[in-house]
């Protein structure tokens, strides 16, 4: 059995964050926010990604907005902040990874991990990657982490596990088939007959073998990194922006995970969550009935609970917010915006934002 | 039937209107507000006054923080400006009022009007307080206007008339009682049956009848204005420091009104509204289900409606706000402060004030 190379770690910070506004904003996007263990989520990764791969294999790829900050935040060198010239979904942020980790290191593992995920048990993380990437590396496959589901979720996706990898690779399984998001009565369904996983979106595989499967699922996706090969170490922005300008814009899922025959999965069961809606958060933060949570401001009064309450400073001080006879609501003031919504209602805060975008008020997007 | 003498208007704009918290506060209080209409309730009820009394009989009283605020806005004299040196509630404003009245025009009638109300029809409501003053003068009695119930409302005290005032004062009535806030079922039976009307706080009467009743129902605030008397027409700050120290503090209601056999009311039926709390305010404006209003602020989303807005500027620009899955809801952000408070809990806005007060917390009422 061959050993695994070392493994890379590819942050990917493309997203907007739009469920997340005001709070995520064009220039300030959700994985720059420290909305939960005083830290960002891009910090956050980060460090989770030390636990597995050297300094020197930790590798970003994001906007070139944020580029700056990413790096400011990170502290990576430019060479492994891939600045994506537009945007073209994580498809081509996979791709583009994994030429670069390819070049540098042919045998090479990447880890692929959102910029927004919140996953507290860093060494169970960590652990878990280091087997997945042993898997990859030997058996030439894709791996997807399948988080064990708690409760009948319908905002994830989910993965229907297959029969087993074999002897050698204890735990690890055949994906039998990806599922959108279910509706309520199938989520509960999934969590009652077992077998079923949350698609976290966390992928470990070898440059080397997504890099094939790329080129078997989406030639198309493939024959757009000529350019970068032809540019070999020296990645020039001539290259990217031609590369970029012929890919296709399309999920990493969609691309290759859904359609390729070499993908396995990993059931972990650690806490994690994407924290992707202001909903999520207040899951994440422990807001329940009676119980409100603040991640800024000062909640003077609040005569029923279950709210989400987070307000910049005003003038040097935390506004004070009073709360009277509601419940279940995020109350989100960055001082120019403030949105008050349902919990329940909060993954339709995209929708308001598509809406400003259309009417031109990009100033508050 | 002798003749009424000059009406004179006096304003009481001593109050604090902490159920308009936030925008209301202790610096800047509610009747300064441009709420509605496009103007302060203050100015709104000056230009009322000036439909049935000269320019040199407009007086307001008021209390220090406010009078300089106040001198500006209504642009009348310091000499007719009234500033409380200490808050004793309404007898011993209208008492200082009717000695200042008494003392530069003994034959003065006075209409009593909070500077807080809401009274579109001007020329109506001048012609109601000419008459009231006109019976007021030549029957020696303190009359009330009682506006016509148009809902059953358990927000105001209601008046219950009695027997007819007689051939000379067609329309005056005798008062029965006054009653305190009904409960529901009160009130609809009030609204079925007649014969009730709402306690709108608007007095008309001769300064020496109130003064006598002053004496007659409570004597105790009779004697605290000797130091007035003695001072006669140069008010000093320490007469007034002497008067106040001594007076008690109650509304005029408790204090005569509801003591004195003298008390007629003028049934009134314009629209008057008292703009006590955000919800009537919401009311005022025509909020109702799935019609929101903006006082002030950019209002980019709503997709239910039924709620009032009123956030002040950002760095020079409006607001923009997002109301997600809300509705019936208050939401009041004054930059320092913010409240989200469902209208019909409107009414207990004083209690969060109250808390804040308690807990040392000055900088927000």
């Amino acid at each position: 059995m061959p050993k695994a190379g070392k493994i890379h770690a590819v942050i990917l910070a493309g997203g907007a964050g739009e469920r997340f506004w005001p709070a995520s904003r064009a220039k300030h996007p959700k994985p720059l926010l420290e909305v939960v263990d005083g830290q960002s989520l891009l910090d956050a990764t980060a460090a989770r990604a030390r636990r597995f791969a050297s300094k020197g294999c930790v590798w970003v790829v994001c906007g070139a907005d944020h580029a700056a900050a990413i790096r400011r935040s990170t502290g990576l060198p430019p060479s492994r902040v891939l600045v994506e010239p537009m945007r073209r979904n994580t498809a081509m942020a996979v791709a583009l990874a994994a030429q670069r980790i390819a070049t540098a290191d042919p045998e090479g593992v990447m880890a692929v991990l959102p910029a927004d995920h919140r996953i507290p048990d860093v060494k169970r993380f960590a652990s878990e990657i280091k087997r997945a990437a042993v898997a990859a590396a030997a058996a030439g496959v894709l791996v997807t982490l399948g988080v064990e589901p708690t409760r009948a979720d319908t905002g994830y996706g989910y993965i229907n596990i297959g029969r087993a990898a074999g002897a050698d690779h204890p735990g690890l399984s055949h994906v039998r088939r990806f599922i959108e998001k279910p509706n309520a009565a199938a989520a509960r369904r999934y969590l009652k007959h077992g077998g079923y996983l949350w698609n976290a979106g966390i992928f470990v595989f070898s440059a080397r073998t997504i890099l094939e499967e790329i080129e078997a699922c989406e030639p198309a996706l493939f024959k757009a990194l000529a350019p970068l090969k032809k540019a070999g170490k020296r990645l020039t922005k001539a290259a990217l922006l031609a590369a970029y300008r012929k890919a296709p814009s399309m999920p990493i899922d969609v691309a290759v995970m859904e359609r390729s025959k070499k993908v396995w999965t990993l059931p972990v069961s650690f806490h994690w969550s994407d924290v992707g809606t202001w909903q999520s958060l207040a899951e994440e933060l422990g807001v329940t009935d009676g119980l409100s949570k603040v991640v800024e401001g000062d909640l003077a009064h609040d005569d029923i609970g279950g709210n989400l309450v987070w307000t910049t400073n005003h003038g040097g001080h935390a506004r004070t917010v009073a709360l009277l006879g509601v419940e279940g609501l995020a109350v989100i003031d960055t001082g120019d915006v403030l949105l008050v919504a349902r919990l329940d209602r909060a993954a339709d805060v995209r929708d308001i934002v598509k809406k400003l975008k259309a009417n031109g008020r990009a100033n508050v997007t």
